[in-house]
């Protein structure tokens, strides 16, 4: 049944041990929003709610007698989606937690989100949005313009700054937020800084999510944050964690469609290996055009070796140079498609890449890592691992060198996974130029 | 039949007079690339095109030998829509141009019109994106974007700074790009600076978009811009050309909903009158929540005459204030409802409102200027004006304070519409707060 009484609660945050190294800061004391499910705060008062189709005038003005107007006024209104025609037929609400939800990558990403056309036309979605104590207010301007765009699947906005308020049975949790590397900040401190919220989002995540909520981290390094995030949600499933490698993977598409001379639609089969960084693989070995393997149809090995990896790289900073921003409208597509591909089955023969725990692996790469592969779904929300790829000697020496970083990023942050005392000794700087 | 060969060049601008005072100063010759169906260029050397199906290896560096790095690679094919399985249902491809295309509005937007959400899934979309000369880089770096983006509708994207190329074969063109207020400048001077891009954007519609092209204008003051515009297109249906003032209706739909503590799919036929300006008249008189009048809903009739309108004005103002930009998220989603209003029937029984040209209006409006009225649509592409809307004194003497603001305005721009010298005597400043 889809009946959601929801209860908003505009109140101080509660502080949490994870919370103080998330922020980094103490928190000073700051009002905001988040909506409980009644079965969890039964004896609460509620306000801000009509029952179905009465009509309470004003509304807005029910709120909680000290002042909770941040609480997001349409969308603090309770509903029975089986009581109306139009939306008899609608699925089951689902909880989407976004982090980062001020920035400019969730600015595309929440009105895709919210219009349909990520999870369906008969999908509902709860929007849970997760900022910083500094971001706040944005993520104020935010509902409001959710507000606006008049959504019907939009069903509920909340806001904050505690994840373990705003991860409440969140179904999937798209990990977008991450500390951008300061003036003279070495890799080694940005793995560490970043690794403390993702470690905390995970501890939240393991205490008050969904148990079978699906993450996708965006937040850079990745790979190794999602690495961090699992670690701290051990109740929750390592497959279920996944690290964005789908931008790369649309951008060798493209690559290989230019030096086709063909439409990007016609490339097939292209796996990103490994970390999101500038030793990840764009694998030209397996990958097809109009059917046929690459290296039949682009015979210039050549570029292929050399240079098709760089351009892929490269994309980001080239974007950059020309734009003077970083490329939020096709990371926020990517993701898209990364959660298109576990809802809706995978095209026969076909695969996409994204970066999961290693344990297990048919490729014999290392275990304990956050490694992109190919995946295949049959549109369930999981994934298996695609057995037929096949190796040389190039791609397994590549493979080699970006295993070796992650492994050496796994040391670096193993204070932040529960494996004793970091030693960081990262081979030299592999970032990818600007991104998040 | 969907065979489109098209024939990129590279080229410098050719500079119109109207171009001139577009750019309010001397071009430096720039390259840039534009792509011109082959009837209209039958005899010009061919680059950057493969034949359907046919493997070309290299693409790319087949281009024009004096380097147009600029030609969008991919964008740049040859393909047959009816020769693959996939495709062969689809639609004829439309032109869409976008002027102001490097701005946040467009960001949003362009990835809408690509992904099919707008047009439809079996709807394959040209993007002719104009730019200004100080845009061009990040109009580039959007056209990388979008190639990265893989959008199996998108089939060209061509960018330029010439309106005349921009908008050749134009369907539809979505006109964003304004110049914003600088300091010190009068409303006077900024109606004049506009004007004259919409007046050289109207010439150039007329002279090279399609006859039948459908103008929708956002770029403020869109009402008179939209007006300059027809005037000087006269080729072009009057009809054709629109003033955005949907993002205002959703806003006054979401206030009532909030107001009646309704969702707000509950609220219809909602009319903005008049200009998109502080002058705007939301109608709460022929609106309805739940198919009732809202002022039986809304019992507190002197929150809807005093706060209501000032609450759907403000709101732009507001957001700023919260997420200190201006809102283009939401006004993107406007655009595309506005869009939408015009491809699908209006339900049964609603309306939608849009800027629209006066001429033969029922309600005794003022005729030469463009005017919001509620409007309903067949769905092709085409709209008739609502006559079944009721009026009271307190709407009437609001409708003429904003048809007084339009008339005013018409006078100010006289000199950019045919009807001789400008005589500003404008009304007060009544700018919507930070929007474009």
């Amino acid at each position: 049944m889809a009946v959601t009484h929801f209860n908003p609660t505009c109140s101080k945050p509660r502080l949490h041990s994870s919370q103080l190294s998330f922020l980094s800061r103490t928190l000073p004391i700051h009002r905001h929003c988040s909506f409980a499910p009644l079965h969890r705060t039964q004896h609460a008062r509620i306000s801000c709610s009509v029952a179905p189709n009465e009509v309470q005038v004003p509304a807005v003005t029910t709120l909680d007698p000290k002042g909770k107007a941040e609480c997001y006024g349409v969308f603090c209104l309770t509903y029975d989606l089986r009581a109306e025609e139009e939306t008899r037929s609608w699925k089951k609400l689902i909880n989407i937690a976004v982090s980062g939800a001020a920035g400019m990558i969730a600015n595309h990403l929440l009105f895709k989100l919210a219009s349909g056309e990520v999870f369906g036309p008969d999908q509902p979605v709860a929007l849970k949005l997760l900022g910083s104590e500094r971001s706040i207010q944005a993520l104020e301007g935010v509902a409001m313009e959710l507000e606006d765009s008049l959504f019907p699947l939009l069903r509920e906005v909340s806001i904050g700054i505690d994840p373990y308020e705003v991860f409440q049975d969140a179904e999937w949790a798209l990990l977008i937020g991450a500390k951008p590397r300061g003036p003279g900040m070495e890799r080694a401190d940005l793995l560490d800084i970043n690794g403390q919220i993702y470690a905390a989002q995970g501890r939240a995540l393991n205490a008050v999510a969904s148990r079978n909520v699906k993450v996708i981290v965006v937040g850079n390094p990745c790979n190794t944050n999602a690495l961090i995030c699992l670690k701290n949600a051990p109740n929750i499933p390592a497959k279920n964690f996944h690290a964005l490698t789908r931008l790369d993977e649309n951008r060798a598409k493209c690559q290989l469609a230019l030096k086709a001379g063909v439409f990007y639609d016609k490339v097939s089969n292209v796996t990103i290996w490994g970390n999101h960084s500038t030793t990840q693989v764009p694998d030209f070995l397996n990958a097809k055009i109009d059917g046929l393997p690459v290296k039949e149809v682009v015979k210039d090995h050549r570029w292929l070796e050399e240079e098709f990896t760089e351009k892929v790289q490269k994309r980001g900073g080239a974007l950059i140079q020309k734009w003077g921003r970083s490329s939020a409208a096709s990371t926020s597509v990517s993701i898209v498609d990364a959660i298109r591909s576990l809802v809706t089955p995978t095209p026969e023969g076909d695969w996409f890449s994204s970066g999961v725990y290693s344990n297990g692996n048919p490729y014999g790469i290392a275990e304990g890592i956050v490694f992109s592969m190919p995946c295949r779904s049959k549109g369930d929300g999981d994934y298996e691992l695609v057995k037929d790829v096949i190796f040389d000697d190039y791609l397994r020496q590549r493979i080699k060198k970006t295993e070796a970083e992650l492994l050496a990023e796994k040391r670096c942050v193993a204070h932040l996974t529960g494996e004793g005392i970091a030693v960081c000794d990262l081979p030299g700087d592999t970032m990818l130029p600007g991104e998040m």
